[in-house]
């Protein structure tokens, strides 16, 4: 496989909407074999983080909000965005504080992922912090109303299963530490 | 845990831009607790799929294309968007056969996922396709440009290591039926 026979030739970009967490570009690019120029979206942000986060019994902390996408409530694992200049794991130490007063000594890389290349220039790291005890209160933004959820294997797995906790980038990160599917996979034709 | 106190009051919404791929709508919510109104964004779709394809060897069929987001290729499960009115199997098939000519007998639901219930209400469906056979041509729209790979388990890890294969919705698709990560996990301290 040639990558060269796959890329798109840049031709101008344009800057759109500034939409508060996202901020929109449009990019023109050159069809690899068709030469004609198409118009492309492009949705930037600052990287993102999440954090598995677990107390010293091996159960995850996990904050349940009300998620304005799916007009519902959700469990995550704790998580925000890198503030600009930020280390990425200074934010994911920031924003588990903020989010639940639990903090950590013991702090690992689970690696990044793209949250979608289609039109996402940014990454989401993902962080376990093992060992985490509750040392202040939550500092919630004015912007954020959160509740803590601590849940073993067992309640984690009831809860992708009642479908509040489905956020692939929180899945994303859990199933590098936790085996939360059964494999190898049953075929259940359909 | 009380979702009641979490939950804000939608007070009105707003549509916004139409990015093409996405469609912007601004809703004013009221805090639970401090009663403040705030607007937030949502970015609409229809539902989109990928599939986990697999040749009768249990290897996987993938695809390779130029990612607009990310100005680079990338290595995914095939997929895309349902469309209008269609049944999201329906659309896993079409988007199989269209951009790898790879059709299957044996399909299985996966499962769904919130891409980012922050800001999207819609969901990616995962889907497995069993013993695929290439049964026609590729039939790639004007504006897509893709190269067909197929990868074993220890590929599919090359390329998870190598940073080609980092969309968290592929890996989410792929994490349902391999065991991509080692567990458990052990502690690179940072």
């Amino acid at each position: 496989m040639k990558d060269s026979n796959l890329i798109w030739k840049h031709v101008k970009s344009e800057q759109g909407d500034d939409l508060g967490i996202l901020q929109v570009r449009f990019d023109w690019l050159e069809h690899p074999r068709s030469k004609k120029v198409m118009k492309r979206l492009v949705l930037e942000s600052v990287d993102w983080i999440n954090v598995v986060a677990l107390t010293e019994q091996r159960e995850s902390i996990m904050v349940k909000q009300y998620r304005f996408g799916i007009s519902q409530c959700t469990v995550e694992t704790p998580g925000g965005m890198v503030d600009f200049g930020e280390e990425p794991l200074i934010a994911a130490k920031r924003e588990l504080l903020e989010e639940t007063g639990y903090s950590s000594e013991n702090w690992s890389y689970l690696g990044a992922v793209e949250p979608n290349p289609a039109f996402h220039p940014h990454l989401c790291h993902h962080f376990l912090a093992e060992n985490c005890l509750r040392t202040s209160d939550p500092d919630l933004g004015a912007g954020e109303e959160i509740e803590i959820s601590i849940l073993n294997q067992d309640q984690l797995k009831a809860a992708m299963n009642d479908g509040s906790l489905r956020h692939v980038l929180a899945l994303s990160a859990l199933t590098r530490v936790f085996s939360l599917w059964d494999l190898p996979f049953t075929n259940q034709a359909i």
